[in-house]
């Protein structure tokens, strides 16, 4: 089975790697004729929006996935014909666009913070007011790693904000004062059963995210989480992996954003569960059974962001599994993570603290 | 860094998933226009005797590796120049011929079977007398998988057995009446530290590796197997991976054959240990620290040959991993194998058994 990737990068390479072993073979579109996913596939090296490119995938392949999620749905459609494309386009176009992951969130019944969208500078005085400072700002489409938003903490932030993201659609929401960040990831498979991983806690840097902890702290919340990603995925009609981000105040759960594809905070799961996000969504997308969630020991990840540390330096912590993304380095640039894998929480944690430092004395040396 | 693999089956496609996340890329010499390997790296199409090939190679790479043990060990020597081979050729040469096998076993203190060499009927007669029957005469050079062997178990075996083996140099050694068969796999750094695996119990079927078990139940036999190992790639001043295979008779470990390079009862340790034997010789001739080769569970593998069984079937199986080689399939060839991973012995001697059924079921509707 021959299976369409729109998107060539990390993800990409990562759904190669465990789909290769299944028997499947793969192609990606993606822009880049540095696509880190030719390493382990065709590439098409052609623009996200050239139909006849995404048309020639299609045609290539079984069926047709996306690891990136800023394609116009329409034309993804259009230019698929009769080749499935999983997960479904209507997920992708919910994801798309802040105002209708809210309402879908809403739908399913996952609180969210209050929001409101926001149109123009009036809207904005209006949002602040009805909402409450803090609030932060967000374009609706094409934000990704914290870009494309705006804190408003006071009302003298309310001029930069509107400056700086004026013009297009815009949504407002409440500053939530969180305690934890978790998100959970789950694979639907073609017959509707969901698959769904323990809970992951993250910590995000400057928007970015910065480690993955699982199973995470709050085992507690794992079966309202796994309820609410339920619901989420039966109101899609989803079928594919799928990540859904929460934030955790006063020891509830609020919806924040969810991503129809295989996600950062679930690479965990490459060496840290019995079978991968990444090939549960290849699996689900070609009609495979959905391979055992459960976590083995406590896995922790942390991302390499913006230069590589020395292989050596991090192979030499116990357990740690280097993942190098073959990409140039860039200030910012996801290249890599690392991942251990450990018998107690405790020894997760020292270890990640260890890879940490590693990390921040290579970067002393080669600054971002 | 890149690495160069001379031979681009199973092994190489392995070696490749395993080294793409360590940020090593990879080009395979493989005379096979569809080299299985040829999915996760450059691929030169040319025969292994074809020296101009191999010397490109060896130009295109930082290190030169090997997976197909036919190689005229000279002519690669010759042939990489400044490049670096690992295994160390000299571990190659001794692999290749029966007869320096058993004498680097008999050096490195390891029993073995009572064993001449044959180099004509006489010997061979000699050699029955002398050895005692039952024994087994197998070509020194180029046998694999139960291919060039004979056993002669009274005397009227002889003259057909020379009538199938003579005119090329051979060995003769007793039969050994043994309880099982073992392996015993390990990775040795550049600074010479071995990191070995658990002793792995095999079962052969027609001279092919049918099942793997890890670990082994023969507990007791993992420190002298080990002793066996060290000592051996001492003598060889060997980096990289090794498997030595043994039979247990009596309680008792007799050397039978090694091989300089990843085996295939290791394929376990991509699931069953945190770092795989693929990983562990990647990371050997790279000069990078070895990883972890502690058992996750109790892993079993079993090998798919001739035919491939549906997917669905094997994935459905907890905790069954697939490992499609994209071979073409063919009677008595190696296409695939299936892991499982498991708390207990007993519960993956189930899945196995499972697995083994849903095999040989496949394998009803399209016969080997």
């Amino acid at each position: 089975m021959r299976v369409g990737v729109v998107g060539g990068g990390q993800l990409g390479r990562m759904l190669g790697l465990a789909g290769l072993p299944l028997g499947l073979d793969f192609v990606f579109l993606d822009p880049s004729p540095e696509a880190p996913a030719a390493a382990v596939g065709e590439h098409i090296a052609a623009g996200f929006d050239e139909q006849p490119a995404i048309a020639e995938l299609a045609a290539r392949c079984d069926v047709v996935t996306y690891e990136f999620e800023n394609v116009d749905v329409d034309s993804l459609v259009a230019a698929a014909g009769d080749t499935p494309v999983y997960p479904p386009p209507g997920a992708l176009a919910t994801a798309q666009d802040r105002r209708h992951e809210k309402l879908a969130f809403e739908a399913a019944g996952i609180p969210v913070a209050p929001w409101q969208t926001v149109d123009s500078r009036e809207d904005l005085d209006a949002a602040c007011r009805a909402i409450g400072l803090p609030l932060i700002v967000k374009t609706r489409r094409l934000g990704y790693d914290g870009k494309g938003q705006q804190r408003i903490l006071t009302e003298a932030d309310i001029p930069a904000a509107w400056e700086a993201l004026g013009g297009v659609p815009l949504l407002a929401e409440r500053l939530v004062a969180f305690d934890r960040e978790v998100s959970v990831i789950g694979s639907r498979g073609a017959d509707g059963t969901l698959a769904c991983y323990p809970l992951t806690g993250n910590v995000h840097r400057g928007g970015i995210l910065h480690t993955s902890c699982a199973p995470a702290a709050d085992a507690g919340l794992q079966a309202p989480a796994e309820a609410h990603l339920r619901a989420l995925v039966e109101r899609l009609d989803y079928r594919g992996t799928i990540a859904v981000e929460f934030f955790v105040a006063a020891g509830r759960l609020l919806g924040n954003e969810f991503a129809p594809r295989v996600h950062n905070s679930g690479h965990w799961t490459i060496e840290g569960a019995a079978c991968s996000q990444f090939e549960n969504h290849l699996r689900a997308i070609c009609g495979l059974p959905a391979g055992d969630c459960r976590a083995r020991g406590h896995a922790g990840m942390l991302n390499l962001i913006g230069a590589m540390p020395a292989a050596a330096g991090i192979l030499a912590v116990p357990d740690a599994h280097l993942h190098d993304y073959g990409k140039s380095p860039r200030p910012g640039r996801k290249l890599g993570h690392v991942t251990v894998v450990a018998d107690s929480a405790e020894e997760r944690d020292r270890c990640l603290a260890r890879l940490e430092a590693l990390v921040a004395a290579g970067n002393e040396n080669h600054p971002l």
